[in-house]
């Protein structure tokens, strides 16, 4: 057993890491791009990238979920054309006439109930 | 209990729906900002919008998920750019040298254990 232990000490990991949702993520540069990969270049120590996010050089930046709340309509647009090409998925609210258009939903498309509230199309 | 289906179909509901995760949504424009929230303004027929995301006029769009594989160094550095003013979380991948730091990570920052291999910190 001690040794098992020994020897997962040593092993390199990689683990997938989730940071705080927060607003005003300054304090840290970027690398890489395409196949690679993009990479936290440098962390400004003090910053709120260090201290509210956690962010580390060397981190990979695997996906960023940005929350629409307050946000310029600007900004909105921006972050939207620039991310068009690539993966992304979308968190909607969305209005519907009761149990009829809700078992509409849950019919024509995949989904996965989350909460009683919560549903993916 | 018939009494009750029949209250249940007229009632408006909200509900939180995530789309699938796809790249290029194309074919949709938005409105709104600030307090008021962004909301899907014009979705246009058999676009991926429609077709894939499944967004609808009136939605309203709470945050957006980029994921960062195959992206351009120029397009990540504009999202990043345009989302620092906002509430944001990051996933990352991290190198770790093995037992002694995952637990350094589990006790110095709040985690919240998703998978064997995924923490939140």
């Amino acid at each position: 057993l001690e040794q098992n232990q020994t020897h997962a000490e040593q092993e390199t990991m990689e683990v997938t890491l989730k940071t705080e949702v927060e607003a005003g993520a300054s304090g840290f540069s970027v690398m890489g791009g395409g196949n690679e990969g993009i990479f936290i270049k440098k962390v400004l120590k003090e910053s709120p990238a260090s201290k509210i996010f956690s962010l580390r050089e060397g981190d990979q930046l695997l996906s960023a979920t940005i929350f629409f709340d307050n946000i310029k309509y600007e900004d909105a647009l921006k972050i939207l054309q620039y991310s068009e090409p690539y993966r992304v998925q979308f968190s909607l609210k969305r209005k519907i006439a009761g149990k009829e258009e809700l078992e509409h939903i849950h019919s024509t498309v995949q989904y996965k109930k989350e909460r009683v509230s919560q549903v993916d199309i």
